[in-house]
């Protein structure tokens, strides 16, 4: 056999298509993978990890290669869910698969990690890159440490949230003023969203909200908004349900709004790396795509919380301040106490009844107090209430009725039914209690151990699943008193959540005795 | 339902062991993965990226949390070749799933990420986890990437080598001098090692050398080495080897020497991130575990090498021998020319031809040279040869035959057939010329492009599959002339190999034109 060498002199990168049968795996692992057989892989110079473009009937996506020895055989390619969804596969269909050069991205994730400086231009390519799926998981873990370990000037910050802000939709409502709330979270049953967006559309700021589900909690706002109606709008439906009612509530995620950043937060997520610049940029860029003028920034402060440290708390308010200045976004930023759960209701039917009852002038105390202080804040540096006159300008708002009015009208623009009765709320049939073995005064409740036993009972995906406060910090309690209350919808679901429970033990007694002692000891 | 608090006072983390079904997947993620019902992981506070402990009849092993809708039920765990291999598992077996608390080895990594020196304990703890397959890929990675951003200073170089070794066994002979040689890669053909080992064990030194498959390469010394013989030993075995002929080529890999190292250059390699303090505790460890008293390192330089910039190869020259002397191991550095493959053949069978031919004095110059360079250094270091007699005291031993004699010995002591006859040699059957279209001087060939196209061929796996190199650096070759000769045992893979050859073209020419203007341009 016989080949003629061309003998050109420019190095050629090697893009050889071959094409393989699909064999289909339902499996998800959160990013595009491919099983090819195990030799086969190897002669085409394909390792675990590569990454590689596929083609179907004029669809392309980039893909991670694994391998396998016998499952998947010469030939062959097995795909999983996140491939298949996205090429629109089924077993035996034929696609091409192709190696793919180094993204440039890496050599600029590699000069932050030297501690460059990072041009737009750069930051946007690995955003791109980002949203391509061309960067591994490992890739942008690095890239997180590197914005870690070197963190990012104020113009790296501003340069990430437009970038994170341009790989979704962006809204333009052209009208005024448009505000924006957010809370950097982990506090169980903090749903002011649900109660401050319809002061400030009753008062007739607009106010597109979107909002996260649940990663870790309970319920995220979006969880517990769709207990009464959709949450799922696109950029065009939010748009048509603001002008006509001022407000909404909608799930981000739904929206395409900023998909850099949950991109960006799953890789965060199991390292709890929470580096600063990217923090900033996460939110920022969600309130920049949807115009937001004003906004107000929630940070939680306390022993289990985000931010233990107040000193860190309050830099982390300056520079949404400055971040929110350079992006035109007037920012508002309150510290506030996140030791103990707000209401008293965890899990999404649950959470959505203490709103209820708050937007009809009951409910608990601190979440209508929080949600009036957050929607006053707004009010004022809107023009919508004097200075110094937000807060009860918001109470009046809540009182009036006028909030519960405007609540219905977005529920319904939403696809809900306006009547909003808490009896209609679809809670957990099935009920246990927690009760105090011992007397004493409540020294702590933690949120996370809240969280976990509400998710335990099926929270967020079981709407009505979840826990009920029975008590609150510094409350004297008996022997014999109920602590929580665990809702879930089988006997077997609650049955788990009550053997975590008794694992976990959310609520802490003051400590009466510090220490024992054995007498051996002495 | 009533259940009692019982209101402890400290944090208890929750360890609610679940019993599920297994369900086998043929499939390799090089890591150690478990699928679960998504909604039940969910339940179960489980995410994707999350660490379990499993357990089955004894057996306990770490693995990471993938997720299914629908392909996994609930009371199912999916579970991937690695976690079938360790636990013994067959569809149907019982084994429980235990979440795992986050290792203090990720606060370790984070510390290094902020730029403190870790203590031995710390780094210890680090290897150990990673040993446990504790630690997740991305987390690895930000450990990679923290050593290649901070540094690693010489007591944690020191410390981190140490780790690696105590990672696996270590090898006891009690005999002296015990010598070694190591190359930092990266180049076709650069088969020293077997000749090295037995010009130094017919002198008298004992050579524990264990030697690395192919990962990127066409050939790794093992795969070469194992055309001959078994190069899979247990640490006795290559004990009895050694004692015997003073010299054995084993696989590292199957000798469980610093195990951990091969753990580390899995994450290393879809980075490039080779930061120097890992690359020398991961050399080093090997050296320390069999013993080596005495050691030779080449580092390869020139275009296309790891090491393109000499200044650099010199700062690595450096802390070789600084680390060297700390862990006892009197190393010598060699800077060698490698922007060219060494001998003819690239594949474990072509490779293998050019060894026996040089240990029979022919054989490719190159090789020869280079070799005895390497083994004469080793000579001297270890008082075997004179002050400036190694060189030629390797030379006499190759002429005289008994480096040959040696190999032979070796060879049989790990099974082989002791005849070494080249006839014997299972070259591929199937052979294609790729030939010069122009003429010109060969400027440059690519290392990795012939590795490339070797391995395109079928090389390692397919022993007889490779390249033969027709031409060297500096020749002037004539259109007609064959640059390059492949191997392979079927036509299907030859035909790939030539396409490869085409589409990447390993050969340059010197160039002329340097550039070309179109008319448009004036």
């Amino acid at each position: 056999m016989r080949v003629w060498f061309k003998g050109v002199f420019d190095m050629v990168m090697e893009h050889i298509e071959v094409t393989y049968t699909v064999k289909v795996f339902d499996i998800g692992a959160g990013l595009p993978i491919i099983v090819l057989n195990e030799f086969e892989a190897r002669q085409r110079d394909l390792f675990i990890g590569d990454r590689v473009e596929l083609a179907y009937k004029g669809r392309t996506m980039s893909a991670i290669v694994d391998t396998s020895p016998t499952h998947v055989k010469e030939g062959e390619v097995g795909a999983f869910i996140e491939v298949v969804d996205a090429l629109k596969l089924g077993p035996g269909d034929r696609i091409t698969v192709k190696p793919l050069t180094k993204p440039a991205s890496i050599d600029y994730i590699k000069r932050k990690l030297d501690g460059s400086a990072l041009t737009p231009p750069e930051i946007d390519e690995i955003v791109k890159d980002l949203m391509l799926s061309k960067l591994s998981e490992a890739e942008l873990a690095v890239f997180v440490a590197a914005i870690y370990s070197r963190g990012l000037n104020a113009e790296e910050t501003v340069s990430l949230t437009e970038s994170i802000m341009r790989s979704g939709d962006q809204l333009q409502l052209g009208v005024h003023p448009i505000v924006d709330k957010h809370c950097i979270g982990g506090i169980a049953g903090n749903r002011t969203t649900m109660i401050v967006v319809p002061i400030l559309a009753a008062a007739g700021a607009y106010m597109p909200k979107t909002s996260s589900r649940a990663i870790t909690s309970a319920a995220g706002t979006a969880d517990t908004m769709e207990v009464l109606c959709s949450v799922n709008f696109r950029i065009d439906e939010i748009r048509d349900i603001v002008l006509k009612t001022h407000g909404c509530i909608a799930w981000g995620g739904g929206a395409h709004l900023a998909p850099a950043d949950d991109k960006l937060i799953r890789i965060r997520y199991p390292f709890r790396l929470d580096p600063r610049g990217m923090l900033l940029a996460s939110i920022m860029a969600k309130k920049k795509a949807v115009g937001s003028e004003f906004t107000v920034i929630d940070i939680p402060i306390g022993r289990g919380t985000k931010m233990e440290d107040p000193s860190r708390a309050k830099e982390l308010a300056k520079d949404f301040i400055d971040i929110g200045n350079r992006l035109n976004i007037k920012t508002q930023v309150f510290l506030t106490d996140g030791s103990d759960p707000i209401g008293y209701g965890v899990g999404p039917a649950l959470e959505c009844k203490d709103v209820l009852e708050v937007l009809q002038g009951s409910g608990p105390q601190d979440l209508f107090n929080k949600s009036c202080l957050l929607a006053g804040s707004l009010l004022e540096v809107s023009g919508l209430a004097q200075k110094g006159e937000g807060y009860n300008t918001a109470v009046g708002i809540v009182k009036s009725g006028k909030a519960f009015e405007k609540m219905r009208e977005i529920v319904e623009a939403q696809g809900g039914s306006p009547h909003l009765r808490i009896e209609d709320l679809p809670i957990g049939k099935y009920r246990a209690e927690l009760y105090a073995e011992a007397e004493g005064r409540v020294e702590y409740i933690s949120n996370k151990k809240i969280a976990r036993i509400a998710r335990a009972a099926g929270a967020p995906k079981v709407k009505g699943a979840g826990v009920v406060l029975k008590c609150e910090q510094g409350d004297k309690i008996k022997k014999g008193d109920a602590v929580i209350e665990i809702y879930a919808d089988s006997e077997g679901s609650l049955d788990y959540a009550l053997k975590v429970a008794q694992e976990i033990q959310p609520v802490e007694l003051q400590k009466i005795v510090l220490g024992t002692y054995d007498r051996s000891m002495f």
